[in-house]
């Protein structure tokens, strides 16, 4: 998507370690009228497809998300982290190791908003490792409900993520993807 | 505001202690079209104070704040909470004690986006003792920034955030105002 690429050039930037820092724009300062223009991709991507509702993570995953369910006109829930999640019965849980901050964290979804009628699509800011989108498809299997994709804002294909996923046979639709960091610059893989 | 009311009566429930819970539509599954009608509301409010950035913490103030955001043409900055902060000089930062969940976080904002040209907004999903505001509050004095207004989507006002913030005399905009929640039945403030 060219406009998400043009604002990760022109106000992303590269750290040592492969980070890239989009602080400016998606996760921690949001640019609204971003935003709208990723939920719109998405609903352009997925609208045929039978969403019922759209499952994201708190806190980066939100806004986008929001956007595509308005578009989509299904509603959105986000899976809250905690530390340590005593175990309830009323929750569906997973366990996401995050790379980036060296830690575990419980996910989890209130029973009440999603069952084995839904078809979700999974939306979330990054994909590197795959971790958290590997802990939402885990809800999702707890609650039998079929997903129909996965929306990412932005890829590191460098990362083994991507691969982990598509052995899933659940499409993965990426809106920037992310060849290399190398040297601190920024390459794109484009695909038409 | 009528349609958030209604959302309220519909789908929130009360628990003992007066806690109410609107997991259904705000802080845990998001109804994105309700969602745009809040951002609209608070963008008819603020939208001639000259607002240059809305400031919330994550994760349930994100959704209204990107639709006031969009409507209004300006950033969202969402605070990040953390139970502790190594001090970092890049950082405004504050104490946020939650009663309900009797625990502080730190909260902070990246100093890059926030100084003292701003003229801000902030926006809460809800107001019960204030603490959260008064966290953000904070942040933007250290900021130099002007507080402009602070739009809450749902304020308790049988608790002491209300008149806490109104000491300070920036103007506190709730959509939906509870009166008490006594014996599990919600009573609103109507305004004329």
């Amino acid at each position: 998507m060219e406009l998400l690429e043009q604002y990760i050039l022109q106000k992303g930037t590269v750290l040592p370690g492969n980070v890239l820092k989009v602080d400016a724009f998606l996760n921690h300062q949001i640019d609204p009228v971003l935003m709208q223009a990723l939920g719109q991709a998405f609903s352009e991507r997925f609208k045929k497809t039978g969403i019922t509702k759209i499952v994201t993570i708190e806190s980066s995953g939100i806004a986008p998300a929001v956007f595509a369910g308005l578009e989509m006109g299904v509603p959105v829930i986000f899976a809250r982290k905690k530390k340590s999640v005593t175990l309830q019965d009323h929750l569906y849980t997973s366990t996401v190791y995050s790379y980036t901050k060296k830690e575990s964290n419980d996910i989890s979804v209130s029973k009440a908003f999603l069952t084995n009628e839904d078809t979700i699509l999974i939306i979330d800011d990054f994909l590197a490792n795959g971790q958290a989108a590997i802990g939402l498809l885990e809800i999702a299997e707890q609650a039998g409900a079929k997903v129909a994709g996965i929306g990412i804002v932005i890829e590191k294909s460098f990362q083994q993520g991507r691969s982990l996923l598509e052995k899933t046979g659940i499409p993965v639709y990426s809106l920037a993807r992310i060849a290399s960091l190398e040297n601190e610059q920024i390459e794109f893989i484009r695909e038409d």
